[in-house]
Order: structure tokens, then C-alpha cells, then sequence
């Protein structure tokens, strides 16, 4: 499994395209964005077998429910993907109508059905998506569509991001090497609940359609749905995973060693984006990696490893790189799972170190100096054995800062 | 139902007292702090009915095991209180020892048995509980009772707490006139769970221990397990009920009128605190006020209300006076409960006015002004109609800002 350049174009025969059509402020004047782009497109050369996971929330938004139709009437197949941020075309009358136009949009500048196309949107819920800037810019980024322009796309879908979030894999399925690579956005309103923010994948691996959409879920319980920054489960969450085949591999159409692979090669892109989207959380100074082992089930492990990262006050302690462990102790005590507290051991990590502060479900003495250094680093690692199993999880999450409180008492205007 | 002065000396036959021993900083060392108790005691002229509620953390602080022990052995009996801020006596090897030693002082003082005292501690986790500050100061406490020295008690419970939280009523059973006072402390870790933070309440009301903690268990589930102030479910939350009958009523024995008059005050005292509370949430300017109405059951008007005042993101908006409803809706559709979200319809309302924002499930045009106008106020009311039933359920919270980061950013500091 070796890492590679090229997002959502690593894999062979996925071109993108992104431009600014409007709907986002310009960067010059909206100073949280370094980023131009607001809509972005990507297309496969031939037919993909798709998957995708949406949110949970009851309240949806309308690209969500237009991708899951287009879909069902497509037999899970799609060509290609329009994406646009600053504006979540959530809550609104005429969201429905408006999804559908982008689709219809793209479907008729490539000469292909509408069902084949995904469409999703990100940004403000509640206020009209104006589809005039959109009329203009789909042939735009028909024509600006390349191999190479991953980042073009990238750039399009980040909303209080700071940096793009892409990566790509490579790896072999019987001697056929093979690409799956993708791009994600979010920083907040992310508390993923079987989906998460907006997260693009794409492969050249041959994978039947029904172990596409079982590899996802699977992977996403893992990934995404162990990532918190503000637990907040957006109204637009969505993965979407295309595979088009075009690496010449035998179409892995059974479990075994090869869906095994491509298993990994998800996991490997979901949660490394997944640590992007955490370490990128709005405000955040410092990713939280939450490494829970030592549980009976893996549900359990899941479960206090969430519930920790999910700890507004362990995640201001953190800013604060204050050694606060009681409110671990805390979190993992109001988990929702079966386990003895007084068997739980804590220790703190980071590249400066590691501190043990709790054994047995009691403090240890350590030195409130050693856990300064440790805790100056950007990526803290908290490490709980339950010493109840063999089952283990991570999650993923940020600490709470002033600048969270700034981004949002301010998001809108 | 009359508000009077008082809080937990209101009913007849209860003294209190504080005082300073040492556990936490001096008030002139630690700018967080503007009273300088820190330990305090109140007992009943007779022996008391007692109920209690307690968190449901499966980390359960060491006044908690000891006093459900104590309860247990009574027969639900209890004469005197004992509670200290500033460490919560958890997670520590010998809590349990210490929590009996208190709980032992104040009987050899006193000359009651040791099961009839009942412990509490509230402050920081996982550090080991000075005992010797304790012993001395139990005569000390004992030699001040009195039945006007309520705000010593109540100014001793305080952590982050900026202001003391009191409140009582007066009430008539059957031309008897009836007391019932509390106070509660409370500021961060607060997301109850079938208890909350320290809360003490006491009546001269006559009624069975029986009818008392169902009253309690009951009033408990739509006032304090209503209150979010970070979503962090403390430790050490624990309230509990003493009455001790002065009053002269014929004894509450069965459900029916006087029952119910009972049980309104109950609610008016713990639901006059629970909105102290959210008031005085750490780092707080606002007071969010949650109405959930039309749902068809209870529980789902509970679950609705909750989540919105539990969101993050519409905490940070409303600190920010920005009227971003889509997060209000954002957060009624991931509430775990049934109901049709396009039916739903938002009011933000304030003393400076009220503004419709969304209805069946979309937004409305508003006036961005007056809309600012209404959030410029420090109550905040979210009503939300359902349509759906007739069940209602009100949830407290407050606002999210730069001083709940900076004050749990070093709190143990």
C-alpha cells in the first residue's frame, strides 16, 4: 500500500475540473478563505459502479435526496460528480428543483442520463441556491476538465477548510496494480453519523457494486464516523465511492484476499482524511487521536474512544495542554458501553513523550512538567486500555479553542 | 406558589453554616473566585424522609458510593449535609475512606449516626482530598449553625460558579403552609443524567419517603436532566430531597391533590435553579431557553429541546447574535426521536421582540435586523412547534464562548 499523488485523479480515467462561479464571496473579500474555487466537477471515462452513505439527520439536504434517487433509478451507477460549497441548498422550497437542474446541467454538456450524476452541496443551510451562476459555470468546467486537475476540484469544495484535504493509494489485485484516492471537506459541523461532510472517492479497481457499497459502510463506521469536531451531525454529509474498472483487474466480485486489499486501500484514504478533517477542525491548534484498546467488543472500543475526543471540556483542557486526565476519566465514564471502570488505564502521548496518568481507574503521580512537554505537541495521542478484550478503535477529533467560537458566532455574515 | 428568601434554610428546622478551611485557594489568589467558602454543613432540627438521585457516569465520585451506602443502611433517613468544592474526591484510591471520615466527623460531632449524613463533593478529579482541613473545620461548622446562614452554604458549593444559586417557595397543604428551598452549584461538566451537579433541596413538608423520591425522580427528568452546559456528564452530579415534616401537614402518603401541590413546588424550586444554572454556565453572556412544542409524546418534546440547546454550533451562533437558524433545524434533525421534519416551524424570540424563521421545515424571510435586535438580549426563547401532538418539554443551555475555552483551557491551574 504506498501512498500517491493525484486525489481523486490518481486513479486511471477520473478528470476533474473547479472554478469560481459566484456563489462564495471572492477570496479578497472573505478573509477565512485563502481559496478561489467554489464548484467543481469529475467525470470517469466510462461507467462506474457507485456507492455512497448520506447523513442521518432527518433533515436532508436536497442534494442528498436527489443523489439517492438518481442512483436508484441509475442501479447504483454514475459517471460524474458536480460538487459546490458556501451554500448547502438545505431548507429551502425549492432545494428538490434545483439539485435536479445541476444534474440536468452536467448530464446534458457530457450527453449522458441524468441519474448518472451525483450531486452535492455544502455551506449555509437555509438560503436560496441562486442556479444562475451554476448555468454559467457547468460548461466552463466541462472544457477546464483534465487528468491532473484534482486540486482544481479540491480547492472547490472547501468552506471554513484551511488546507484541501486529498490522498491516494496505490496497491496490486493479482499483479494488476491498482488507484483509489480521494478528497474531503469539513471542519465543522462534523459529528458524522453513517456518513460524514462531503468525501469523494475514486478507484480504477473492478469492484461488483454490491462489495463497493459493504467495503464503504464497513470502512466508514471505522473512519468518519469516529471523527468528531464539534458534535454536530451536519445535514449534508455524504461519501461517495466510484470505481470504473479501467486498471484491468478481474472484477473482484466475492469477499476474499482481493476484497481484503481493497478493503485496506479505503480504510487507508478514508481515515487518513479523516485525520486531515480532524487536524483541520474549525479553530483547531491540535488533532486528538484516540486509541482505545483493550475492549470486549469493537462497538465498546468505538464508543469511549468517541466519547473522549467528543468531551467539549477534555478538548479545552487540550488547548489549554493542560494534563486534565479526570475529564477522561469523565468521558470515558459516560460512554454508553459495558466495561469496569476501576480496570481502565490512561497514558497521554505525543512525539515529545508519553505520560502515564491513570491505572486501575485511579491517578498516578507524574510530573506536571514531563506532561507540559508532552502536550506542547500538535498531535496528541490519548491512550485508554479497557484490559477487558482484544477489540480495538480510534477516534479522531481536535481541541476547542477561541477561534472556534470566533469562526462560528460569525459563520454567515 | 409564592417565591420567598431563604433557599435551603426557607423550610423550617434546617441550619446552616460555611466556612473557609483551606481545600480551595483563597479567594485573593485565585481571581476565578469571589467567595471564599469552601466547605459547608446544614442539618435538620429532626430526622429526616431523604431521596436522592445520582449520576449515571460509570465513574461515580467517592461522596456518591457513600452516601447511597449510608441511604441504604437509613431507610432513606438523613439528618445533616456535608459538602466541599474544589475537589470532587474521585478517582482517588482512598476516596471512599475520606468520604466516610466526613460523613463520621460530622455524626461524632453532632451525635447522630454516621448513616444519616450525607456527603457531597464538586471540584477537580483525580486529586487526592486534604483531610485535615476537614477535621478541623467540622466544629467549626457545627458551632455556626444557624437558620438564616443559607448563603454561607451556598457560596461554599460554588467552583466556577460567578453567582450563588438560591431559590424557595412557599405553599399551602390543606390550609397547612408548607416550605421548600434549594440551592445547586454548578457551572461546567454539566449535562445531567438522571441527577446533575451538586443540588440540595429541603422541605418541612410532610411526606413519605416513598412519594418523595418518586416526586423527585419525576421532576428531576424536566429540570436538571434538561440542562446542557458542554454536554459533559459530571462525576459527583447528585441531588437530594430532605423533608422534615415541621410543617405540620398531615403526612403526603399517596398520590392525589396534595401530592401534586408538592410536586409543582418541587418543579418551581429545581426548575428556578436549573435556568440559574444554564444562566451562570461557565463562560455564559446568554441564557438559552428551548420550548419544544407539538410533539407527540413527552419524551420526543424532551429529546427535540435538548438537542438544540446541546449544539455547539447554534451555541457559538447565538454568542455571535447571528440568527443561523439552519442550525436549529441542523440540530432538530439529528435528535434521536420520531416526528415529521417538514412540519416543523422556529420562533427566536426575546423581550426585544420575536421572529418567525422557518415553517414546515423551510425558512422564512425575515428581517436580518430585527433579527439581531431580539438576539441582542441575554434570555434567549427557541420555540419550536412540532405539529404533531401536544406534549411540550423546555430545555436550558447557554451560549458558547471565548471564556468557556479560556476558563476550561486552565482550570486545574
Amino acid at each position: 500500500m504506498k501512498y500517491i499523488d493525484g486525489g481523486i485523479c490518481a486513479a486511471k480515467g477520473f478528470k476533474a475540473s473547479g472554478t469560481y462561479c459566484g456563489i462564495k464571496k471572492p477570496a479578497v473579500e472573505n478573509p477565512n478563505t485563502t481559496h478561489k474555487n467554489d464548484i467543481c466537477l469529475y467525470v470517469s471515462d466510462v461507467l462506474c459502479n457507485a456507492a455512497a452513505v448520506y447523513t442521518q439527520n432527518k433533515v436532508k439536504g436536497a442534494p442528498i435526496l436527489v443523489t439517492k434517487a438518481n442512483l436508484e433509478k441509475s442501479g447504483n451507477k454514475a459517471i460524474a460528480v458536480i460538487a459546490n460549497s458556501k451554500n448547502a441548498n438545505t431548507c429551502n422550497a425549492d432545494g428538490v428543483e434545483k439539485a435536479d437542474k445541476m444534474c440536468e446541467l452536467v448530464a446534458n454538456e457530457l450527453g449522458i442520463p441524468k441519474e448518472q450524476v451525483i450531486v452535492a452541496s455544502t455551506g449555509v443551510i437555509g438560503q436560496v441556491l441562486p442556479i444562475e451562476p451554476i448555468v454559467e459555470a457547468v460548461p466552463v468546467l466541462a472544457k477546464g476538465l483534465d487528468y491532473d486537475k484534482n486540486l482544481e476540484a479540491a480547492t472547490a469544495i472547501m468552506t471554513t477548510d484551511t488546507v484541501k484535504k486529498e490522498y491516494a493509494v496505490e496497491f496490486e489485485i493479482n499483479g494488476v496494480t491498482c488507484k483509489l484516492g480521494g478528497m474531503a471537506k469539513g471542519s465543522g459541523m462534523i459529528h458524522p453519523n453513517m456518513a460524514t461532510t462531503l468525501n469523494f472517492i475514486t478507484s480504477d479497481c473492478a469492484v461488483s457494486g454490491e462489495l463497493l457499497q459493504k467495503a464503504l459502510s464497513e470502512i466508514v463506521k471505522v473512519t468518519y464516523n469516529c471523527l468528531s469536531i464539534d458534535g454536530d451531525t451536519s445535514t449534508n454529509d455524504m461519501v461517495c465511492l466510484m470505481a470504473n474498472g479501467l486498471a484491468g483487474n478481474d472484477e473482484i466480485a466475492c469477499e476474499g484476499e482481493e476484497y481484503d486489499i481493497f478493503k485496506t486501500a479505503l480504510y487507508e484514504v478514508m481515515a487518513n482524511l479523516t485525520r486531515m478533517l480532524a487536524k483541520d477542525g474549525e479553530g483547531a491548534t491540535k488533532l486528538l487521536e484516540c486509541i482505545c484498546e483493550g475492549a470486549a467488543t469493537k462497538d465498546t472500543a468505538i464508543t469511549v474512544a468517541k466519547s473522549v475526543v467528543c468531551s467539549s471540556l477534555f478538548k479545552a483542557a487540550m488547548f489549554g495542554e493542560d494534563a486534565n486526565w479526570g475529564r477522561v476519566l469523565c468521558a470515558i465514564g459516560y460512554a454508553d458501553a459495558e466495561f469496569d471502570i476501576n480496570k481502565v488505564s490512561v497514558d497521554l502521548k505525543s512525539d515529545k513523550g508519553i505520560i502515564s496518568v491513570c491505572s486501575n481507574g485511579a491517578g498516578i503521580d507524574f510530573s506536571e512538567e514531563e506532561a507540559s512537554v508532552v502536550l506542547s505537541a500538535d498531535e496528541i495521542y490519548i491512550l485508554i486500555n479497557l484490559n477487558d478484550g482484544d477489540e480495538s478503535a480510534t477516534a479522531w477529533g481536535c481541541d476547542l479553542t477561541y477561534d472556534y467560537v470566533k469562526i462560528n458566532g460569525d459563520y454567515r455574515t
